[in-house]
């Protein structure tokens, strides 16, 4: 049968430079590392290896996501697509945490506090004032966002409900009218998605993640229900992938 | 001093064929009647008094916004704007109420529980099935939005919550680039924008209504704070029709 709808790929950046330095990163805007680089890069090759010609891609509005797909784009020899970048695939606003050692946050509130605000679903963490440079009210990318929809912390809840307007009015049309769509995007953004996609509950979603690297491919009936959900590329890499992010004390 | 922000005018559409009938309209698409098709054109010629050079228009997918932004654009001679339409801006959906006469669903589910599904922030009526005609499933016009996000009915809280995503993505940065923008709508989704941008209460929302007719103009500060919010026109007919939606028992 003639699929009708177009297939999905969601794609999480590799390593940046706060990534490698264990810092909490949010919308703070950070390079990749090498290693992030060629993550992306592999990923690419991964996909192209699956024979998807895409119609469009979609990234954030931060360097890590952007980068990462225009290599993963090169890797796939499809650089002539459209890429639209959107604020609501940012990475989860890490509040007065961004930009803090992860290790030193943990010694600082505890094990406990830190990893509520880590993995909790709907526990942020403090905001950041609107003075402070890690608020996106400073950041002229955000200009033509009213103020009050610019977050100063974000739990993975308010993730989830800025992310989904972005897939019912950007993304699903396109799926449903047989397009090919590649998403780039966060550790949190991509997990608002999975939730979202495959109906993970609340308490699911806190263990769940999708390693970098490792490309996950939606395919959907008519009504856009997922009807086979799979990572790309060899799976003994992509289930240590998985096993490593949540061993580690990363987001 | 110069303003740096647009101004923003929000108009209701007038009269419907089955406002005139007094039945529950909801998504149900129905044409002006005369006095509508009038109400927009003598709306138009209040806001060309005002003398607002508008840059975009901004209407949902049913005829009577549509017809009503036309006829009020036709009026204030400025028909060559770009008219942007969005599911995002209808009606609130009424759910299994959609079609039914008012004063007979008094009748058989009692005052007190009807005035609860007019007036109630969050309280829905009824749904309907996904095999009624009533269901936007079954319409054409949104069949390119996935069907987890069409409702089978809504009360006001789920109308804000659709509505904004419209405003802070497509809106709100036109007239952060200082474009003046028209959005021609209906009672709720009207009264979304409105308690959002006048920071209006659940409570207060219940009896505040934007008469039909009556254009309100906002003007904004750089943060886009609400610094002036009138109706255009004569005010004492404006009071006399806010007084008359405030009695009937439309919506």
């Amino acid at each position: 049968m003639v699929p009708v709808t177009g297939t999905l790929v969601l794609l999480r950046h590799g390593e940046s430079t706060w990534n490698q330095q264990n810092l909490f990163t949010g919308w703070h805007d950070v390079p990749l590392t090498e290693k992030g680089a060629t993550e992306a890069t592999t990923a690419g090759h991964t996909i192209a290896a699956d024979h998807i010609q895409f119609d469009v891609a979609h990234t954030s509005l931060l360097a890590r996501a952007v980068v990462s797909c225009q290599l993963a784009l090169e890797a796939m020899d499809q650089v002539s697509l459209p890429v639209q970048r959107h604020w609501r695939l940012n990475e989860r606003h890490y509040g007065a945490l961004q930009g803090l050692d992860k290790k030193e946050t943990t010694s600082l509130h505890g094990a406990e506090q830190t990893h509520l605000w880590r993995r909790s679903y709907d526990v942020p963490p403090p905001p950041v004032d609107t003075d402070s440079p890690e608020h996106p009210i400073n950041d002229p990318r955000y200009r033509l966002l009213p103020p009050d929809v610019l977050p100063a912390t974000e739990c993975l809840a308010d993730v989830v409900a800025r992310v989904l307007p972005y897939w019912h009015d950007v993304v699903a049309p396109q799926l449903l009218t047989n397009q090919n769509v590649l998403i780039v995007a966060h550790g949190n953004s991509l997990r608002a998605l999975l939730m979202h996609l495959e109906a993970v509950s609340r308490d699911d979603i806190a263990e769940l993640n999708i390693p970098t690297g490792a490309p996950r491919r939606y395919r959907f009936d008519a009504a856009l229900q997922v009807t086979n959900a799979a990572y790309l590329g060899d799976q003994q890499a992509v289930a240590a992938a998985a096993a490593q992010v949540a061993a580690q004390s990363n987001v």
